[in-house]
């Protein structure tokens, strides 16, 4: 990252040390496994996600450190779903995060077994948490809704429905009705649903849930703008992961629909609606401003 | 399935008329999704682990439709499994319950997606039904604990490591030690958490509780060893999957290790053991009975 805040280094430093502390106990018989989901865990993320988890249940003046075995989940679904979509029958990727995929190390086997692993590592992380509040009704059930918030996010109506039409749509002609579709899915669905995840764990009003939602939404879509942007622009080195792929793939995205200077006008729009739903929560919003500035500055 | 019972087709047929029911919502533009993951759950599985949540449910005296949700969760893991275990880099099968495997209609990348939409669907479906009862915290402490024991039994120190081992141990030695470890791991693992948390969500006393496990765990070795016995001697159009596999893909398996006859001896001594956890149920346990009938009438 270019761009460097406290508060966000707090966050990611914490997700960072405990990553691998919510990994179920992997017997030694299939290391392998614990060894494969590692590898991807502690490839470099940028670890946004839980960050973003973390510092909204921070916005309501929660612990963090309460809610760290959510963020920790919340990357375990990222990178499972990062492994996945790098396997040659999808993007087909050989570099990720700056080094080889998970797939290109350990064998594809071995790496939709990760994927699985990981996926299901965080729903077992998540409900190991909340047998710890079986005694503490309203704790119970704000993780209920934030671990619904999760799935939804990421399963058939969010981030899977995104990356089948996708897939799908690859070397097609594209609706911009499409393309907003894939966006909304593949990846503001996600984002939002960490958002209002940490909202629920941190006990927010509906006010609140409304504002975080508005943020997650113009985050997510902008995200994924911006990395179709670097797609072009970027160079791998500083990407840690090839550019120059969506072309190659006959892929859809903002660039080949409205061309580089009218996607990065849109990302910018974006941005600043994400951070009109801020604004009132001045420098108690300072993570969420950093994750806004960070990606400006990645397309400046 | 050769022979029948009453109450065992009872529970099936609530399955298969519910299957779908939980799927949640699915855009029509990714409907590839929805059609892949409805192709798969309705290719005529025998509906074992959701029959047995139900009655497990149904021996502690509670009502099998307040538990479909969890039934047909417990169905979408399963099948999850079978679509990413069929895959080329995994076990490379055409055929799976009489029909052509999901990655020869849908293609691999559908393949791995439907798989993943299928696993975080059964979590959606879960929390969704953890919603319900909110301000019932006794019956919500018994979803997140049946929740718990699924995820437990198919996650990381359960289906996936016994998979994992399973792969790895290929066309190499395999010690009886490890042969347990994948066995417990890759099938008994599944099916005991299937019947815990028919009895977590019935509310059963820790004996019963104790039962189940019993039961459980020896169905669920002789149901793995079973299958060995009957990818040697079964027939293509009566299991509905490819046979010969085990041999030709290097696979340890019990009958690699023991031959056919005492692997057939080591089945029902598994049985025996399963059958007596039930004996004090008398005819409350028929469902559980008839399973193990039906497993020793194929060996037969």
């Amino acid at each position: 990252m270019k761009l460097s805040d406290p508060e966000f280094n707090r966050l990611r430093k914490l997700v960072d040390e405990h990553i691998l502390d919510f990994i179920p106990n992997i017997d030694p018989k299939s290391k392998t496994l614990y060894e494969s989901m590692k590898y991807s865990l502690t490839a470099g993320g940028k670890r946004i996600r839980p960050a973003l988890i973390l510092a909204a249940v921070e916005l309501c003046h929660g612990d963090a450190s309460q809610a760290l075995a959510f963020a920790c989940a919340a990357e375990y679904i990222q990178t499972y779903s990062l492994i996945h979509d790098d396997l040659p029958a999808m993007d087909d990727d050989d570099l990720r995060r700056g080094v080889p995929t998970n797939h290109k190390v350990y064998g594809e086997g071995i790496a939709v077994l990760a994927g699985d692993g990981l996926l299901s590592a965080a729903y077992e992380v998540m409900f190991k948490n909340m047998l710890m509040f079986l005694d503490d009704p309203d704790a119970l059930n704000r993780r209920v809704r934030a671990a619904y918030a999760l799935t939804k996010g990421t399963g058939v109506r969010g981030m899977i429905a995104g990356q089948v039409a996708d897939l799908e749509s690859e070397n097609k002609e594209c609706s911009a009705e499409m393309l907003d579709f894939i966006h909304d899915n593949k990846t503001a669905a996600f984002i939002t649903a960490c958002v209002l995840a940490g909202g629920y764990l941190g006990g927010a009003d509906s006010a609140m849930m409304e504002d975080l939602r508005v943020y997650g939404n113009n985050l997510g879509l902008a995200f994924q703008v911006v990395d179709d942007i670097l797609d072009v622009i970027g160079d791998v080195k500083e990407m840690g992961k090839s550019t120059g792929q969506d072309a190659e793939m006959g892929k859809n995205t903002y660039i080949s629909i409205y061309g580089i200077e009218r996607s990065k006008e849109r990302a910018r729009e974006l941005l600043a609606k994400a951070r009109g739903a801020m604004e009132k929560y001045y420098d108690e919003a300072e993570v969420f401003n950093f994750v806004l500035d960070y990606l400006e500055s990645q397309i400046a």
